[in-house]
């Protein structure tokens, strides 16, 4: 039997755009004697389509989707994803599904057992789980059909009451399907590697998952879908972030001895995979929005020259424009490395002082703020003349403002709301400083793209004379580990400081990050590539007391 | 039996001053006689945690409060609601659980079945729900004890595969009691109202219900713990929005003849509470983040004008600053509307030209705008040297400065984003156009306090010569309607087009509102007053197509 995986970049709620992709690769699969394809995770629809499963009308599109695409499958049969109405007297009004579509119609349903609820996904805001389990059959195979999450209950103690493989697998299955939207993180790929594998080992069946690539809002869907035997080994895969149908003969597949692996990233291949995320993220946005062109303040530090990289990687250097903006402490050598940057990258730059305008600003604001000792005040002004000059391009001539922040720095609240906090899309929110660092050596590997000056001087905000990220903030690398072990690893303070680090330096910067909720409540969507990103996926409140 | 409601104003993971506020609570009710005093849901760390709940060290701290609360408890008991770890060998690692504190110690505890996660709510991205129930003994009385959503069960089909209550009544218990986190919305109430009065009703049971009161940054509760005889009639309840502790007889209760009654709100009655809910949460915002005074642009328009009645009501007028900030199209009347209004108030304020600063950048810009005709980009820059200036008096001041955007143009993004869009809090973006305006008439139901003018006069942005609202947008009680059509009631163009509506229109608005779903991520906390906000109970792509 010959089994395609279908790994394309469906658009949200687009399912004209949909359904096209899918028919398509019908077409091609069956000119290629393909049995069967399989298409991701509520393909028909996107992952994920949030509240507009709440619509009727979004619903009834889905099945009208479904439909057509059975019209399609006629000597060649798909497993599609999509919400299908729950028909019980109980529950919530969806159920998230798997169709089996053969001989124009739809054959077989299988309901998602297992809904991820926490971190990015809330599947039970929207979804019924079912709670019995049966294999299709299909050319006399018997499959065991799972839908992403159903595999994903190997840890002790289990996060869900029961597992849908533990009761497929009674019925004797001679191989695995999993349909799936799992979302990029660089060290979520050895995860989901080692899920797939362990499970084929598991349950000694050859195992097929086709996930959904393309770039959600915030969410990037790296794809990688794969075929893995039954002890565990890599058969084939898709390529990262690309679209693709690769066709494997399911005998082959079983009776293939590669072994099980483990997968491990050196810091080379994280910072490519993280390259390679970024650059798919911005031309996800700007793509599937319909925008083309780039706009940001190009400063000379590493944060706007790192994503400058990325945006003219991702959209042409001729579709991005760095517009340099010296303000009252700007010092020579910020201009000179950021004009060197641009011209490195072939990307347009304009030179404007927002001296005029804070300038303008202080005079206006001069009766109210005479005698008071210059401070925060007076520093926000520039970065939000820098802001608002930045927004006046955009808004004139159809850019977008590319939001340059690292997540350093946003964790800290080291960043000025309304000023360098602006932006349609945060390109780098989700790397912290010492990745930005790690990331823009990795670019400059074979060359000097990137000026070295701007990665070896002590970062500044240049606001004040002579100012110095350390004056208000530790070492990166203290600062970092700190971050990580709050944020990703939710450890107390006391925990932190146990880790090797002063606790009254730890209880500093976990009050900055506590105290600047406020702040992140207002940035953009940022490009998530790590586990635990600044956005949906990290819920906190803003008015309360964080323990410490 | 003497049994006491405490409707107290927890403070999220503030577990000193919760543990404070239930100790005192337990030694006044004692004072008086009572047998049982019963907190609200989750009240000693404060509802809704969010993803505090994930740190190890906090749920320690509960159990700490939880503990010491209980060491309290003698020769009274009290019902407290709080997290409590998961012992099984699945699931995720916490239930929501209220704990019969009596003897020093926790004598029962009971585990929520129902968790709600849909709109705000997101409790089963946290906590396992129970699938067993029993009653607790107290005194010899059998206490049928639930949580919150474990009563909102009533409706066909349900949305729960169980019912809890309907495994209690088995155990013929003698009440019902339920420890609540319910937050407010104006038309919730008359839901709420029915749900406990219909549960009473329906199991034939007097029931007690202690709900938090206190505003928790979007979402404010009022409170109304309330008692119901077993006809489902209301006996007693706590005033809304404020604290208190109210004592029942059991036995009276039980007897007590009221009949059951249904809630509906007057026009009068929507706008009273709908104020003092927005004067509470402008209030609460403030008191718990230990700030004190607030800043606004007044505009001498309507919605700038309804914040400021509000913030004088909350914070005092003394807290309060208004900045006028004319422009180069800014009506005489607007500034004198404005000057109005503060001084009905006595808030003091500042007229402060925004033509310096708009000069300046148009300047900067010049060399780019050069030959382009004036548009939004322009307009844009008048309302960002707006909000640059006031963000100067903020900071330099220590001003939180109010969001004035109202919900009509919130959702069709009429508003400058870093401009008009910013602020620390929203506190009319819950609030359709039309409902500020009878929100206005309201306010002036005694003496004009809001300048008829500002009420009266065609709504403008004032960003270009003679502008109206209306040039973009349709009369507001036609765009209001629209839009409530399509945000609470999820109906689709052409079922909006088919209720009376111009089918073009309803395209343009509906493509307004999906079109600016990045404006709204960005937007400040908005203080929920209704059934769907904008904000965490309103989770929209922003990257995909919407269905029409």
């Amino acid at each position: 039997m010959k089994i395609a995986l279908a790994q394309l970049n469906y658009i949200v709620g687009h399912f004209e755009h949909n359904t096209r992709l899918m028919i398509d690769a019908l077409a091609q699969a069956q000119s290629r004697g393909v049995d069967l394809i399989v298409f991701s995770e509520l393909s028909v629809c996107g992952y994920p389509p949030r509240d507009l499963l709440e619509m009727d009308h979004f619903i009834d599109q889905c099945e009208a989707a479904v439909k057509k695409i059975a019209g399609h499958c006629q000597g060649i049969a798909a497993i599609v994803g999509g919400p299908s109405r729950n028909a019980q007297t109980f529950g919530k009004r969806l159920l998230n599904s798997a169709f089996l579509l053969s001989n124009g119609a739809v054959e077989e349903v299988y309901h998602k057992g297992l809904l991820p609820t926490y971190d990015v996904f809330d599947e039970y805001r929207y979804f019924e789980p079912a709670t019995t389990f049966k294999t299709i059959l299909f050319q006399g195979k018997r499959i065991a059909l799972t839908i992403c999450e159903d595999l994903w209950n190997l840890d002790e103690p289990a996060l869900y009451r029961i597992s849908p493989m533990d009761e497929l697998i009674k019925e004797k299955p001679d191989l695995m399907i999993n349909i799936s939207a799992s979302p990029f993180a660089w060290s979520h790929l050895a995860d989901r590697h080692f899920t797939f594998s362990e499970n084929a080992r598991k349950y000694k069946l050859p195992l097929f998952v086709s996930n959904q690539m393309g770039g959600h809002t915030e969410l990037l869907f790296d794809g990688k879908s794969a075929a893995y035997n039954s002890q565990g080994g890599l058969v084939g895969f898709i390529d990262s972030f690309k679209e693709g149908i690769k066709i494997f003969d399911l005998e082959e597949v079983a009776e293939s001895k590669v072994p099980a692996s483990v997968l491990s990233l050196s810091e080379s291949e994280k910072n490519d995979i993280i390259y390679k995320a970024l650059v798919f993220g911005i031309k996800e946005y700007f793509g599937k929005l319909g925008l083309k062109k780039a706009i940001l303040g190009l400063s000379g530090g590493l944060d706007s020259a790192l994503t400058l990289v990325l945006a003219a990687e991702a959209l042409g250097p001729e579709n991005c424009r760095a517009v340099l903006l010296p303000g009252p402490f700007s010092s020579n050598h910020s201009v000179a490395d950021a004009e060197q940057l641009a011209c490195n990258l072939g990307v347009p730059y304009d030179i404007i002082s927002i001296n005029e305008t804070v300038d303008a600003l202080q005079q206006s604001l001069g009766p109210y703020f005479k005698g008071t000792p210059a401070g925060i005040a007076e520093e926000n002004l520039q970065a939000r003349a820098r802001a608002v000059i930045l927004m006046g391009l955009a808004n004139k001539f159809g850019y977008v403002l590319l939001n340059t922040s690292n997540k350093s720095e946003t964790a800290v609240g080291y960043g000025t709301l309304y000023g360098d906090m602006c932006g349609g899309l945060a390109v780098i929110g989700d790397i912290y400083k010492t990745e930005a660092y790690s990331l823009a050596r990795f670019i400059n590997r074979e060359k000097e793209i990137i000026p070295a000056n701007t990665i070896d001087k002590p970062p500044s905000a240049e606001l004040k004379p002579d100012q110095r990220d350390t004056d208000s903030l530790p070492p990166y690398e203290i600062l970092d580990d700190i971050l990580q072990k709050y944020i990703e690893k939710k450890m107390s303070a006391a925990q932190i400081a146990a880790s090797g680090h002063d606790p009254e330096l730890v209880e500093k910067v976990l009050r900055m990050v506590n105290n600047n909720e406020y702040k992140r409540h207002q940035t953009p969507p940022i490009l998530r590539v790590s586990k635990k990103a600044f956005g949906s996926g990290r819920k906190m409140p803003l008015v309360g007391r964080f323990p410490e």
